[in-house]
């Protein structure tokens, strides 16, 4: 998918929401446990129920590994349930020697037809190229996370006060440009964002922690969107376990609608529709 | 296993060579292709030829993902080849927030049964963490790999003149310690060991790059060496493709036996053995 296809998109679906797909068997409703697979049934309930309102899915592909070879079946089954017009994104953060990396890119856009792949920088220039090679592909490069542990290394500062997110963002421009690299960008650094959009003004952003993680909409929307949106804001836990009984469907749906409509508001109010 | 059992068996092996078992389908001799798991089969006859000779295998996952869930089962059975008193690597380059690495740690301990995971530590603490958690099992830390693009922020440096990379020894220290933690120390980089030896005397070092990569191995052992030996060197192309007919398995062992030969001098030159 092109970056002017994920607009379009945006502008039609008034909404530019992520669904994380990371099914715990642990916290899936019980009444599904009877079906052959589990997670796959979970899955085709929540994209029925939310495919109208997300631009994105998100599988986690430790969910789909930790059920061993099993899971791998389940997430293709998984994404030949999304609908085309959807991005898809392997959150996945590989990344290794440009000969490793090459192999992993061709699993997640060969064999699983991935849109994206999300990718740890640490190794640098040939672990993240093998990922640009393919046409309307994207690598989503980690820059700054939204977790605890972010502060350990990504805010990890040089003599000049450049820290090493804003150099993973600077250095990455050398190997691809808005048309095939994104970068995910936590939520709950909010006040870091206009320092990300100085570095990459155009280039769409992955934004994990609306909900559970404690981000807040309107200031990643205040700091971080461009002329084309520019926003991918993920939700998992939110959507998925709004409700573990029967009712979970309903439940999921009307979460995501209340981040669609907020997220339409913002929309109008940028100006984009 | 724990550390001193694994140096137990470099001494009696006489050895502290890690074999990399990423089979390429591509470069897998031919007669092999006869077989229903012609993967499996190779890594079988490796294992067969280097098992005496080695103290350590490291299966790169991206080599078994490529092949889908059909992939899963092959690693499983090639793990279930390995004698128990040999040390396993899965060279996954994992790392993700604390939920998900904790079934990262899941998937490759308690799914698998390896003995240790490979990490990238770009995400920080709460992604490592979960990986401790395993009585007997380790964490691999990337700290300064053997790839070029190790350059771009591996050696990224502070105010103080601290290294990224050092800055990762010195911060997963805090975390856990010479019996749970290792780290990957790229060989061809043989003049930074002194310094990653200040910071982490005592612990394991994965080292990739002898061989294919370009390092050396004396240089390693001068360098890297300590009173419990504190190497694993591997090797992956240099053994899996000493040759590509039929003769492969004894080309294997004849490649393992001169890296095995040259390890004992080097262990017997340190009063290890």
């Amino acid at each position: 998918m092109t970056k002017e296809q994920l607009f379009q998109e945006i502008k039609k679906k008034r909404s530019f929401l992520c669904v994380g797909l990371d099914p715990d068997l642990s916290k899936i409703p019980t009444h599904l446990m009877e079906f052959d697979d589990p997670v796959l049934e979970f899955n085709k309930r929540i994209i029925d129920a939310t495919k109208d309102l997300c631009v994105a899915y998100k599988p986690n592909i430790a969910f789909y590994e930790m059920l061993g070879s099993k899971g791998w079946d389940t997430l293709e089954k998984t994404l030949n349930h999304i609908p085309s017009n959807i991005f898809t994104i392997a959150d996945a953060k590989r990344g290794d020697i440009g000969n490793t990396s090459s192999y992993y890119a061709k699993t997640f856009f060969d064999t699983f037809n991935f849109d994206s792949v999300t990718i740890a920088p640490y190794m640098g220039a040939d672990s993240v190229e093998p990922f640009l090679k393919f046409r309307d592909k994207w690598a989503i490069l980690l820059a700054l996370t939204s977790n605890d542990g972010s502060k350990d290394f990504q805010l990890f500062e040089n003599a000049e006060g450049q820290k090493l997110f804003e150099k993973v963002l600077e250095r990455s421009k050398d190997w691809g440009d808005a048309d095939n690299l994104m970068y995910v960008i936590g939520a709950t650094k909010a006040d870091s964002l206009g320092k990300v959009r100085e570095i990459v003004p155009d280039s769409f952003l992955l934004i994990p922690g609306v909900g559970a993680q404690g981000g807040n909409l309107s200031e990643v929307v205040k700091y971080g969107i461009n002329a084309t949106c520019g926003l991918l804001v993920n939700s998992s836990r939110g959507i998925l376990y709004a409700s573990n009984d029967e009712n979970f469907v309903q439940a999921a749906r009307k979460s995501a609608l209340a981040i669609q409509s907020q997220m339409e508001q913002e929309l109008r109010n940028s100006n984009l529709i």
